[in-house]
């Protein structure tokens, strides 16, 4: 194999790429990367769970492939000059990179030992702006439960009837919920991806509202397709919870709040806990305002912020966390909260129905 | 105690006063602030080898004092409204903080168990600019042992012969030195301070040149007073190493090259080194180039710059970070490296002699 390209065409890829080469795996050829030179170039990742081919614009000399340490390669290609500079590989795997009258030689592996990515059967196809698959991701990613011995948790359903996007995600303590409506109308489909493939991906993403992301999925793979990457991640395999049926429209409260006001508040709340501590944020509602006290075993806080209620007086406690993780992710300046009562879940959502987070409140035994 | 002042001034000082905060201490009081009021307000921590006190603008409504978690504060006062703020305390050590309408509550601790910072006995005075100290420091402190057994080499010795300050550290493979003329002229006197007083103390200096820093010392300890802070330490005891004795001015080849080019392949050859790997670059210098190679287990480099020599050919040996590491410090685009044969030490220095640098060479057995 023998390749040009420009340092920061190659370093684009690398970075790219790296997003799926394990830090330490039993099957040490993972910690390479494989790159192949045919009609175009392309590097290749991939752990078993996800795998990344993404492509790099360069001249092929001689076509071929070599595996080569992913880390060791990213490192040396970071500190070439920014210039063209030539890769080539021969046939008991050595490898020659050379830039500027320097020149670094590596030993590469066997491109034959490099899992290949896998590949989809029949699919269904879904298109959607970069930006409106990383916004959904950011906006939802924070309750996965990553420690859960429940598979399910650890992912996110995506969710497609019609021309409806859905993406939920859940632990045992809230629901996180977005709804976005696509350009098109596409057959009902329920898939649930691994949130540690959402967050690789929304790291990769540009978020441009132009970029155009394909996915394309399976019983068993998702894949992702855009600008010259592609992704490809095994799906969590199973029934998502049914949040339909946790979802109600009844409340007793609706409460209207500056989200800065009250996330500002939360924050401050959040300096009196602890890693494990339990102790909640008690908000005690009324017509126009809201009264928002934590007592820990560090201290106490209290404070006030104006608000806009209608329906009935209510005191119910939180873990501060959980209210400042959905505040933090929504874009609107103010947020509308729906209360049952003290023991019922609280409703964080928009007019739309483009989001809704659903946090279950602490006993506050008053 | 009752003072109020800034949200802004007080973050100030509590984030100089934290250099000085243990992050666990069997002395749990160290792990607290003292603030004092009376005719000003202070903040003052202490960790045992290095204490610092701090300046706050404000306004006393009442003296008193109160040790309080310094963490614990930092969070809260951190994540306060931009704007004026109350602290009072009472007699139980209860402490109320209170800013737009938002009050806290944290328990305090009695301010006697705070251990007073030392005296210094009869001391010398000495004043330089703020930013030739942090200079001084950031061009040695690299070549400090933090871990080696002898004491001696865990410290910097500031030497001051007349109007003349030298700051020297070393390790067993390097020495650093930097000389500056001072404004005014002294009494001889040599002190080692602790790398790590100075590594604190370089992230509070502001680094202004029009700022100047007292250093005021005795055989124990050293003060440093700048600003609105006060930084006291001990000093390291015992006679610093005779390094005048290993500075020679014979030398069979002097070399000049620009520092980036040399300074870039250099960072380039540590890539193909690990943690503990001891491969070093060799460096073969000629009359108008130096030839660079490495080989390690990982792979092997190979790079040229253009260089200027004067005297004898040379096949030199070096560990890469070393050289790397004084290279990264000098500010001058050219610099000159002086060599007396491939098993004696490499002098890196500009004709004022405001800085050299002492390597070792490894051996290459060629």
């Amino acid at each position: 194999m023998k390749i040009t390209c420009t340092k920061s065409e190659l370093m684009n890829g690398i970075n790219i790429a790296l997003r799926a080469v394990p830090s330490k795996s039993v099957m040490p050829i993972l910690e390479s990367f494989l790159i192949a030179a045919k009609d175009d170039i392309t590097i290749t990742s991939n752990d078993n769970d996800m795998g990344i081919r993404t492509g790099i614009e360069g001249v092929v000399l001689e076509s071929g492939m070599i595996a080569v340490e992913a880390r060791l390669f990213s490192d040396i290609i970071r500190k070439l000059p920014e210039n063209e500079l030539t890769i080539e590989s021969n046939a008991s795997y050595k490898i020659r990179i050379s830039c500027e009258g320097l020149e670094f030689h590596l030993n590469g592996n066997n491109p034959d030992e490099f899992p290949e990515l896998p590949e989809t059967g029949t699919t269904r196809k879904v298109t959607m702006s970069e930006f409106t698959l990383k916004e959904m991701i950011r906006q939802t990613i924070f309750s996965i439960a990553v420690n859960d011995s429940n598979a399910l948790m650890k992912g996110e359903l995506f969710s497609i009837k019609g021309d409806n996007l859905k993406v939920v995600s859940l632990d045992s303590h809230r629901i996180s919920i977005r709804n976005e409506k696509l350009a098109l109308s596409y057959d009902n489909s329920d898939v649930i991806v691994p949130g540690k493939t959402l967050n690789e991906i929304s790291r990769i993403l540009s978020g441009n509202s132009e970029d155009m992301v394909e996915l394309e999925f399976d019983k068993r793979f998702i894949k992702f397709s855009f600008n010259k990457t592609l992704v490809i991640s095994r799906l969590i395999e199973g029934e998502f919870f049914d949040v339909e049926r946790m979802i109600s429209s009844d409340y007793a409260s609706e409460v209207r709040v500056n989200r800065n006001d009250f996330m500002n508040n939360i924050d401050r709340a959040i300096t009196l806990t602890r890693e494990g501590d339990k102790k909640p944020v008690v908000l005690e509602i009324r017509d126009s305002f809201i009264n928002m006290d934590i007592t820990s075993s560090l201290g106490s806080m209290s404070g006030r912020i104006d608000a806009n209620k209608t329906g009935d007086d209510i005191v119910i406690g939180f873990n501060p966390k959980f209210l400042m993780d959905a505040l933090r992710v929504i874009d609107d300046e103010e947020v509308a909260m729906y209360f049952v009562n003290s023991n019922a879940p609280c409703f964080i959502r928009n007019d739309a129905g483009e989001y809704v987070y659903i946090i279950l409140p602490v006993n506050i035994n008053r």
